[in-house]
């Protein structure tokens, strides 16, 4: 058994803000040397295209090609990674897929009435005033590879896509050491994506983003990726849309120690182990809640294949907190704004209209994060690092875009003219008043 | 009249697909002065708070003050720039602010339910999936200052945040050697915005993104900037959520002869005015409808106050294609994916299911893109420079936000425990597959 100690706040200790609010704080610092090396990549694919791809991945995956067509993976091979899984690989990939299709078509069914145009307000004038809704074209996926090679994570993008009514899936997968994860492959070929290339890093979020001879540009790339794609993502943000930026997975648990300790404990240790730099934050309403959980978290660690992992995120990232009550326990939550927030209490559903900031809730101590990690059903791609304050987990609002539509009758633009026209001249352009005036009876 | 000429293409010119590549790619460069510029102020802002947004306040602006409170505009000032307004300047504040929030409410009522937590499924075993939905609590609303003084601007920003049900709303405008829009401020007291500060630039978008000792930190930023402002909403998107990254203003008019060429000349020269970067484009079917509307431009161009910056933008960033059908024309404005697209046509409602990439559509004649601008109802707040590809107006979707909500029955959580861990265990994660199996049976 280890000796493990996970930092620990109370918030009856007159230091707490203090502490707390430096605890906030702790989060990454931009670098620059990463910042710079992701621009002089990206700035290399826009000006040599497929050259500068096949030059990347062998630098950094370790794999060479002489053309971007021996990176591609095409539909025959695909369909052979699925052919070579076992029936209970197949049945796991199905029902995870079901699960999250059906999820993701209620979600669908609140919010498009799938109509492309949606009629929103006519008025006594007869204009009529509308919105156009309509997925997007091409989208790419950002698949995880080497060491984080996730099938799940193919499922959790594209089938949301396609609910949404993505017409074209381009997926990349970097494959280190041409080392190629076949349920990852398989999963591809399941949800029917369009194109798959074994590249990564933000040699393929630049190759997306921009496009190159072979590597067609997308709409919108989607996806987590570790701190390069992350970058790659919020450099190219003015010429294609992005779903986040990813930073190390987070859990927050509130505990009142009715849910079984060591389950909270190994629920802890999923997120510990993904990375050493996830976050980990248990808050409960008595220390021996705490002490139950750091002794458990001991005896499951000395066990654990990723042990080395999870220990640095526990010791360095990570917080015990003990709080007074489940009401201290939400402000502390809001103010974290948790990627994952486990409600492992007693009553879990009279504290969820307190909740406000959060990308997945999991409520009661069945719902453990690891199920809603594979196949509940809602997409596992969620805000991290506090962004839950202003962002959604991946959804089919991310696939989908507006037009407004502004269709005036002749009498309507006539008794709207009059008012623009006001409008435009106090702020002086002259040209807008003269167009709006060119609308009433006496222009 | 002046003689000025607006570049012209023609689809049956075998140089087209070219030159209209070219056209398209000519886009704005990163500009590394720029950007270095704006970290070096979005740093100190970070360091050196209220101090720093002082400083630049006082170098960029020439506005000195010696704290932000001197800087901030309190409710009775406000007040007393609303009671100085004359009674057609409140009516006309009045009609728009009417018909902006009667559009955007009946977006919200497509979208939500007004219930905080949507039910979306659940299954046989008992499992229910939800998603929680909320408005953000505190936005940031960015209003262009100095020569740019939009009142418009304040509705189309302010009225859409109050729809979604944004609890707290702080504005900042740059009042450049102290000069005030009486107007700007009379809007942001008549939306019912809780602060406002007179600071602007990439100062402003720091100050709302990380707070400082008087500003307070926000969830959101939205609205339009100058090209310091959108390098800086860029530049905290880790950070805070922001609507879209402003390029120059765009127009595309499709045109068949049908729609008066002075009107289509005003129109177009609306979009000229704003910048000499704006970019502004027709499409037609005919030669003698390109020649006409040139004719126009320049007879109109003559009389305009600000003809400087409109030829600019005419002479330089602007072309007039000639095509040979509606369907080109289409293709055309589908590969620009501009901000405004007006369909000045006998018959536009056929071309409406066509138009894939589009941030507003205005329907035949009447719809002048001006009305738009200021009273039509959709938010005027659009995305620029081919964005419209990924992205949508400024709407009430901007300021809320979900959370997933995951909750399992104990049956449920042991049925999806079994297959989570065969999941975990194939991508080798431990715990994972210890949390999973935790919620079986024989755990």
């Amino acid at each position: 058994m280890l000796d493990i100690s996970v930092p620990r706040l109370r918030t009856s200790d007159p230091q707490f803000t203090r502490e707390f609010d430096e605890y906030l704080r702790a989060t990454l610092e931009d670098d620059q040397i990463i910042q710079d090396q992701v621009r002089d990549i990206i700035r290399a694919v826009c000006k040599n295209g497929d050259q500068a791809v096949l030059d990347f991945t062998e630098q950094f995956d370790g794999l060479r090609a002489d053309s971007i067509a021996k990176l591609r993976v095409d539909q025959n091979e695909l369909r052979e990674y699925w052919q070579s899984l076992s029936v209970e690989e197949q049945g796991m990939l199905k029902l995870a897929e079901e699960r999250i299709r059906t999820y993701h078509e209620k979600q669908l069914a609140v919010i498009a009435q799938r109509e492309s145009i949606q009629p929103l307000h006519s008025d006594s004038s007869g204009n009529q005033l509308s919105q156009l809704e309509r997925p997007l074209e091409r989208v790419g996926l950002y698949i995880p590879g080497g060491t984080a090679a996730y099938p799940s994570t193919v499922l959790m993008t594209a089938v949301v896509a396609k609910v949404a009514g993505v017409e074209e899936l381009i997926a990349t997968v970097p494959t280190p050491d041409n080392e190629r994860n076949p349920l990852v492959f398989a999963a591809l070929q399941f949800c029917g994506v369009d194109q798959v290339f074994t590249i990564g890093g933000a040699q393929a979020v630049a190759a997306l983003a921009y496009g190159t001879e072979s590597i067609p540009r997308v709409d919108k790339i989607v996806g987590p990726g570790n701190v390069f794609v992350s970058e790659a993502k919020a450099q190219v943000v003015r010429n294609v849309g992005i779903d986040a930026i990813a930073g190390p997975s987070e859990i927050l648990i509130v505990a009142d120690g009715s849910v079984n300790s060591r389950v909270v404990a190994l629920d802890l240790l999923s997120q510990a182990e993904h990375d050493s730099r996830s976050r980990v934050i248990l808050v409960a309403t008595s220390e021996s809640t705490l002490d139950e959980v750091e002794r458990d978290i001991n005896q499951i660690l000395s066990n654990l294949p990723r042990r080395e992992i999870a220990t640095e995120a526990l010791e360095k990232q990570s917080a015990m907190i003990l709080v007074n009550d489940l009401a201290e326990a939400t402000k502390i939550s809001n103010a974290i704004a948790p990627e994952h927030l486990e409600l492992a209490i007693s009553e879990p559903e009279a504290l969820l209209p307190d909740i406000r900031n959060a990308g997945a809730i999991f409520v009661g101590g069945h719902s453990g994060e690891v199920l809603g990690d594979y196949l509940a059903g809602p997409s596992h791609v969620l805000p991290t690092s506090g962004t839950a304050r202003f962002s959604s987990p991946l959804g089919v609002h991310d696939f989908l875009k507006r037009s407004s539509v502004i269709q005036l009758s002749k009498q309507g633009a006539a008794e709207l003219g009059q008012v623009a026209a006001e409008f435009a001249e106090n702020e002086g352009l002259h040209a807008h008043a003269l167009a709006a005036i060119a609308r009433t009876p006496n222009p």
